[in-house]
């Protein structure tokens, strides 16, 4: 049996950023660390071309009244900068205090060898497992999964199965684990401003132009009003108001208010509607700007008019609201309310959909639910007791996975998100780590919840 | 003789980057080629060290009875990105349709290298010119020559003179010389907003806090009102009317309105208070956004909530605006608008008061004027109208060398600025460039001028 925590190394050296073409040699190395794990546990592998990053696919095939679970997880992290603030290089692996640090060790290269590990030990065990896997490891999640939603259409048939296993979501502390039962949707834009044709000396032509920056610092700071509310009209139609059952699951958070400010390490937070920030994130839509520049940014001054300045924005949409509606009213909002005084040009990037899965045994659980779905959340919640000492909560939560709800609208299947990091792990940003600990009980749930599966195969002799 | 242009060139060559501790090599290439240049003239050369960047010095001892000429120039210059923008590489500079293109050779080399150049020559054709000539070349002008004031103070009685005479101003065109009357002050800050301790994931955590880029946003937007005027009390307080001789002046600049906007390529100009863009750049202060940054900037998304975000504000001050007054208020304003919910933290850089020197025989001459800077104002007027066959314009200018004032109030010298670039020469930007035929004619001025004040020398025998 491979050491899970080295393989989690060998796959973090790999500098693996999607997003920057810089790195298409550590996306390869990436895809090598993967395709050996899975040749080595007898599975079959494809690499699989797309327009963009390819697809690693590795499936154990069985007979068709086998249960097949699909496990999903991506190998693309996000860039590492700003690189001086990390305390070891983003991309040489190194434990401290209990956990892996560098780049991609909880996003998501962590999480997902949980259940490489898993399913490696149970065939191990027993080699004749009744239970079909496909690993889709896709290399464009931190993009938008561009090219993952016409790869699912093309392979249809062969990954249609019961439910997806992936673990690419939070638990609140080591000691909790959680049940993701919602994601929240994304869209991605980027707004560039154009003034004068060049920089300009700010003295020769101060006072006679509009500063490009100065039309984007207002442009921007009308999208929110006082309370941190979108300002868009329309933008929160048809929310959905949260049902109990899900308040209650989030009253169960061990973290208090007062913890999570101080992690932060903020005054106050900034929330509306009475919600609690634990609500807000989860239940709420956001317009967040990830990114702002133009002019000069270097050591000292430059007394310059910029020609450009530009902003990114992303929002996080909850479910029944439609990023391509939400889309359209913040491109036209932009274009509406930017001074005619400069140009500007809107770029939409990603998006997609939010996502909602019930558990069994809720007031709203659908009841055509598929038994072996039901199976393994039951499976899960056991065995989280047995790990944890307590049940795992089950949270909507705030991050982004469109492809699960690609995966619903394309394959049919529901998704089992087994929350493997926690706040500490410093997702998108520096010093991410991955705790051990975690990832250890995570590696048992995964291991309960497909021998559990497996078992609700039907006996053929 | 010194062929101007090849000195030039070899100046520019030198990258004297003063912001910017890498090019301490350019800083001292720079000196090297003035001081080679000076040595050849037979002047006595000093290469003086400050607590930053050297004064070079150069003298032309003689009498006391002879007039004392003090020509001002500075070899540093602005940082030469976006590099990319240029046509051809910044400190290689090139000849293009009778410009010399790069960093530098408008903004200041090529245009102190018209006085060096008329000197050499009225020198080698009078060897025993009745005149004191002292050059003072600082190299921290672009920053606001933190060290010149005290270097002023220690050499108060060598530097001592009748007026200074220097070109850093501009000329409406190549064919409208322009005596400049009135310079802008400067004072630069920046303020950097602190809002979680890291960058935050968007999803995880977007909702429970203010964004920093949302709160510097809010903020920046708060300092202009709708028609541009900077919103802050206080800021216009004491700020004198406009002469009418100046308006008249300024009425005569050959550019038209739409001139200016076809060269800025802008849709419209954004004034208030009736004034023309050429009004305004000139007679009303600002307060500009000269970089602003945060968060990812690279290519594609990131989806962070950055920890921080930044703003490099410079305001432009008139005559009777007190930087340090100014400065406070800014500060002050920056600190009671930013949301509590971030830090802020604001940084001071240099600050330099405005300037205004009236020409002889106009309403509001000093009755005191001194006979010898009168005779330097009506030779180059002589001499412009015979170069150009125009008188030159007296205009204020709407950029700032703040050392005007520091050496008016350190040694009670004024000065006498004839404009040597223009419009098009993109000072601070990419494709900086001198025109060559204004460079001739300010060389011719200059020569005149000296001649004229060599001439109020009194007769010795």
């Amino acid at each position: 049996m491979f050491d899970p925590i080295q393989a989690i190394s060998d796959f973090v050296r790999a500098p693996s950023v999607s997003t920057d073409p810089a790195f298409a040699a550590g996306m390869a190395g990436a895809r090598d660390v993967l395709c050996k794990l899975f040749r080595d546990m007898g599975l079959t592998v494809e690499v699989c071309p797309t327009p963009l990053h390819p697809v690693v696919l590795a499936r154990r095939e069985g007979p068709a009244h086998w249960p097949h679970v699909v496990i999903y997880g991506h190998y693309d992290v996000q860039p590492a900068d700003p690189l001086p603030l990390w305390t070891t290089p983003a991309f040489e692996p190194v434990i401290r205090d209990g956990r892996l640090y560098g780049r991609g060790t909880a996003d998501n290269k962590g999480p997902q060898m949980a259940h490489i590990y898993a399913v490696a030990k149970l065939l191990e065990k027993n080699p004749g497992l009744p239970l079909r896997l496909t690993f889709l490891i896709e290399g464009e999640e931190e993009i938008g999964s561009p090219s993952l939603e016409a790869f699912l259409a093309a392979n249809k048939e062969r990954l249609k199965g019961d439910f997806v296993l992936l673990s690419d979501t939070m638990s609140p502390s080591a000691d909790q684990l959680t049940i993701t039962t919602g994601l929240r949707g994304i869209l991605c834009l980027e707004a560039e401003l154009t003034g004068p044709r060049t920089d300009l000396h700010s003295g020769i032509h101060g006072g006679a132009l509009l500063n490009p920056i100065q039309a984007l610092a207002e442009l921007c700071a009308s999208l929110h009003d006082a309370d941190g509310r979108v300002n868009i009209p329309g933008y929160y139609d048809g929310v959905q108001p949260v049902l109990a059952w899900e308040r209650a699951e989030l009253a169960k958070l061990p973290t208090t208010r007062e913890q999570y400010r101080k992690f932060l390490d903020i005054s106050d937070f900034h929330t509306w509607g009475g919600m609690t920030p634990f609500e807000a994130t989860r239940f709420q839509p956001t317009l967040e700007f990830n990114g702002i520049g133009g002019g000069y940014q270097g050591e000292g001054s430059k007394t310059v008019i910029p020609s450009k300045a530009f902003v990114k924005i992303s929002c996080r949409l909850v479910p029944s609201m439609d990023p391509a509606r939400i889309e359209a009213l913040v491109v036209k909002t932009l274009k509406e309310r930017c001074s005619p005084k400069v140009k500007i040009e809107v770029k939409c990037g990603h998006s997609g959909n939010a996502y909602r899965v019930v558990p069994p045994d809720r007031p709203d659980t659908p009841a055509d639910q598929s038994p072996v779905l039901a199976a393994a959340f039951r499976a899960a919640e056991a065995e989280a007791v047995k790990v944890s000492g307590n049940p795992p909560i089950y949270l909507r939560e705030g991050g982004s996975v469109p492809i699960i709800d690609t995966i619903r609208r394309t394959l049919g299947m529901d998704s089992v998100m087994l929350g493997l990091f926690t706040p500490e792990c410093n997702l998108h940003a520096p010093d991410e780590s991955l705790h051990l600990g975690l990832f250890a009980k995570g590696a048992a749930v995964s291991e309960a919840v497909l021998a559990a599966v497996a078992g609700m195969a039907p006996r053929t002799n």
